[in-house]
């Protein structure tokens, strides 16, 4: 500081005050904007023209607060204030600005809407109006409610701000699950797969379960008490504690990042987060699969209970093939062709064949979400060893990109949906239940798993972990997009509702208490990656380095198959499949092995870019490639060492 | 070649039927989709679904095309093919799919398509309908004429693949011309600034107005013989003139690159395509609002036409207004902010920032496409220089590949709308004499204005450059993109189907005859950019370095200004403000001055970036820093050297 000019300094300190002036530029630009066109009532064929500024002007709103977030997350950082993450910060500008247009503005009604009555047997999805002669086409947007837009004055002009929910799904989730599975190529992943297995797949179920039957339980009392005035059946419990089992640790891994904390800890609680959002999204899916073979029974349903399993399995089996499958092809392409030579060509060719993971998976009838989990850990396991340097930048860079668009777009969506939003039902009882629901779910998941988990665990997670663990479930972008997705009855208003609140709670107050909530557990931080870390907070000290901590016999042969078979038939890497394979595919070993692979023959060690040696010690180390924001480590991960030995 | 070893030159040799195998499962997949989506004729609430999986479904035909593109795309370059730009080669794998499309697949007709006839004074933007007690709501497509979809069985099928015009205003277009100009930050472009303006304004002017008489005459004589069977009007063929004055010379400026043509040559016919880009917009734009002031009249209307000029300036203004203003405000942002610390921070206020130039201007009614060349312009010369070396290379490479992929989407789109689209007007003769027209109009553009700027020029524009001019005048995605836009009436749809064949027949020949033309015009090739570049072919040698070619006072005043006070205020570089602006702004200067700007007060000379010196050189040399494929040329860009002084 001392350094810089004094002009430089006195308009460091007046940063608040520009921040200010340019939001009240903006709100004007909002009010103007929203006032101008609400008075514009032609009901004729510019409007579809106005609707298009209108749009533009909408979407203008959302660039500007994301744009507005962008300056004050760099203020944030560059006083290093750590209370407050960037998305938590969205909400909040989101949250302003619904405040504004919900109580700011006064636009006049649209009169627009005609309703027709007319005898017809089915709602058709494209309609041909007759009138006077012309022909217009209409298509289908959706089944209206008689409730809706009757309570607030503004319905139409906070309506026009309301994306489509499904624009959230199909945009702007996809870069952000793949950003996390492309950057989930950890070693520590790897080590930890059982344990993350474990606390995605069974803890997420029995969170459900237990969140559910807390609710229903809850909400049984509540009738009781009349304090529901509608439907609530069991599998709306579900499907509640099936949505918000969904944890989104962004905040507290962008913490973890920074204090570089013990580097287990964040791959347990990583690793859960990605997986249990693509086992949240089935698990809604598939208790919507339950629900409509009798729409108000809440009895138990074998037949239909089996159903709804039988779609989780294929859903999900099928969501996983597919996402495996195109990251396969795509390795192939990178590796056969040398398309490397063209960093352009190459990044597209990644990007497409990702993007079109989601859109093959949404067009089967999977869920495109998932596959593109497992897409992106396919990636990165295994065509991103085959890119080109320049191209390994390109689609990091690329991805964290739109993965910080797309996070930060939703989350200051739904800051301003708590206030723009027509249809919530904000029942207290019902929110505190919820509040308590949830964590005891968290806590059913995380503590009797890690118990069961440390029995079969050489380095065993201690009970501070679990603590940090239980504390860093946080709800955030999936939960929201799954309960916005279907608000058209009592039961998913009340759902959305609470769940934006549990979602604004855990992400201010979890989030910004995850710097004290470390150091009052006596995490270690500040861990050169993992130089040594024994798992248990730094207190044994046991030298781990090289031992595999989770020797179970399936991970020990998936890992000797991945290194002796898939690597180097995906890859250039490993020992050459002449080598490796019998000695009757020869020819065909011969064919799918490239001069790469031969040149890197004498090295017999595990080259898994994630283990770089560094060149200084004496002693081999390890450091893990994070996707960094600042910092290019692309150019270390060719710096193999004799590390661990394969096998 | 040679030091490969077998297996990979056998697999190189495959590549035909690799790519031979993938088209084929593909065309599978394609056909698989359609039929079975074509049989499912559900009409209930489960349409959308199912309409979802179509939309997706039909994006990724267009996925695969673009996969299979980017991979031929590197077949050709890596065997050094040129006789065929990847964009000419998307519009033929898209007119493969189109054919397939139009008669390979017979979907069942869809049957969902209700007409309604009911008595109505008017459409409204949105409909509520009563289908026995339950309301749906319908939202306004557009106007259907009477001949629609009655010609093609498939109709429905192929509708299906026909994307809203507008996404290619709205979501592909932009990219494309924000790549342009911002890839336009070369010494040469300023240096030819005046012959550039001349072509992009006057140029396109004379080419719109002789295309449009010539057709107007042309369609008179058709009408006389009984050719033309609809109206067509004089402001159809002006439009007509228009749109196809949109000169888009990417096949050509990919081999001059590649070739190291000369760099003026290029510099003008890049400027020209950038520009005119936006002013065929704007001319169009402004014959519409010429057009409705009486429908069918094709008489003079003096003050329609007075209004048709003053929208074309109003709204050329405005655009380049607001352009201008929101790359002022990144660069001043960037500039008096430390977001360079986080490179991804910095990358995406300037991705935000400029897109919300694009929907500013859509939501002030201006253009947004125009918006987006002059605020990438304005990006280039003032923002680029505050970025980190970072940013720099991250938001080039993110508008490379965006432009990368709109373009070759659009082209392969084109190449599917030859089949796909349904109310095609292929008239012969007025085919053959918009073929004409369009070549009489771009010779009347090029060789009677370069006659006269070559009055006016010391360095002659030579006419075997006046050749190449002409014969580059590409017609390709901005044209495309205009005539889509309405294909209601007969005379656009005429329009639109001549449009694309003058597209085909450029890109195919006018693009793949571009290196036999160059070496049958002398052009000189391998120009190490322009260490000395005469602009006349070759012939002279004068030496033109450190010269203003175009030494006109009014660019001599706006480059003093640029530098003198411009340059400093918005970017680092340059003398301080404090010694440029007078005694009495004192300490506004030191205000707007930074520290880097004080750290460079020593070196008085020109820090335009584009000018590098090359240290190994005894003399300086220019070279420009381009936005190229394969190497990053950033690093260079801060070797500023003692260059052309000042003023």
């Amino acid at each position: 500081m001392g350094s810089e000019t004094r002009s430089y300094i006195s308009l460091e300190k007046n940063d608040f005050v520009v921040l200010f002036c340019m939001m009240t530029c903006l709100f004007h630009y909002v009010s103007c904007q929203t006032e101008n066109t609400g008075m514009a009532n032609v009901i004729s064929e510019r409007k579809a023209e106005e609707d298009h500024r209108q749009d533009s002007a909408d979407l203008l709103i959302f660039i500007m607060l994301l744009t507005l977030t962008i300056l004050t997350i760099w203020l944030f950082k560059h006083r290093r204030f750590r209370f407050l993450h960037e998305t938590g910060l969205a909400m909040i500008y989101g949250l302003l600005v619904g405040v504004i247009l919900r109580f700011g503005i006064h636009g006049q009604q649209d009169l627009n809407n005609v309703t027709l009555s007319c005898a017809m047997n089915a709602s058709p999805a494209t309609l041909l109006v007759n009138v006077s002669g012309h022909f217009y086409e209409y298509t289908l947007k959706g089944e209206v409610r008689e409730t809706d837009g009757q309570d607030i004055p503004d319905a139409e002009m906070l309506k026009k701000v309301t994306f489509d929910p499904e624009i959230f799904f199909n945009i702007l989730l996809p870069p952000i699950i793949f950003h996390a599975g492309y950057s989930l190529k950890r070693r520590h992943f790897f080590r930890n797969l059982g344990s993350i297995l474990t606390y995605a797949f069974m803890g997420t179920a029995i969170s459900c379960l237990v969140i559910g039957s807390l609710l229903y339980g809850f909400v049984a009392f509540m009738k009781a008490v009349g304090q529901i005035h509608g439907d609530f059946f069991f599998t709306d419990c579900l499907f509640f504690g099936a949505i918000i089992s969904a944890t989104d640790p962004v905040t507290v891994l962008a913490i973890f990042n920074e204090l570089k904390v013990d580097v287990d800890l964040y791959a347990l609680l990583f690793g859960e987060s990605v997986l249990n959002d693509a086992v949240a999204i089935i698990l809604s899916s598939s208790i919507l699969a339950y629900q409509p073979a009798g729409d108000n029974h809440h009895t138990f349903d074998a037949s239909a209970m089996l159903k709804s399993v039988g779609v989780f399995l294929g859903v999900f089996s099928g969501s996983f093939a597919l996402g495996v499958v195109t990251g396969v092809m795509t390795s192939l392409v990178t590796k056969f062709t040398k398309l490397r030579e063209f960093p352009l060509l190459e990044t597209a060719l990644f990007f497409l064949m990702s993007w079109s993971t989601f859109l093959l998976a949404e067009a089967c009838g999977f869920t495109g979400v998932v596959a593109v989990v497992f897409c992106g850990m396919t990636q990165a396991h295994y065509t991103y060893n085959n890119l080109s340097d320049e191209s390994k930048d390109r689609t990091k860079q690329l991805f964290e990109l739109l993965n910080f668009l797309a996070e930060n777009f939703i989350f200051s969506y739904m800051g301003l949906t708590l206030f723009s939003f027509q249809y919530h039902v904000f029942n207290p009882l019902f929110i505190l239940g919820a509040f308590i629901a949830v964590f005891l779910g968290r806590a059913a998941n995380i503590y009797p798993l890690s118990f069961l988990l440390n029995l079969g665990r050489k380095n065993k997670i201690s009970s501070n972990f679990q603590h940090v663990m239980m504390f860093s479930g946080l709800r955030g972008a999936m939960a929201f997009a799954l309960a916005i997705r279907d608000t058209s009855t009592y039961a998913r208003r009340m759902t959305f509702s609470s769940t934006l609140l549990i979602v604004f709670f855990t992400v201010w107050v979890c989030g910004g208490g995850t710097t004290p909530m470390l150091s009052f557990m006596n995490i270690r931080v500040g861990v050169d990656s993992d130089q040594d870390n024994p798992l248990t907070a730094g207190v044994d000290g046991t030298e781990s380095r090289g031992v595999r901590h989770e020797g179970a016999w399936p991970f020990r042969m998936w890992h000797s198959f991945d290194h002796k078979y898939l690597k180097p038939f995906l890859t250039h890497s490993g020992p050459p499949l002449t080598t490796s394979l019998p000695a009757c595919c020869g020819s065909l070993a011969r064919c799918l092995t490239t001069t790469q692979a031969y040149q890197s023959e004498g090295d017999p060690h595990d080259e898994d870019s994630e283990l770089i040696r560094n060149e200084g010690m004496g002693s081999p180390m390890y450091t893990d490639i994070s996707i960094s924001t600042v910092t290019r480590s692309s150019s270390s991960s060719h710096l193999y060492g004799p590390t661990v030995p394969s096998g």
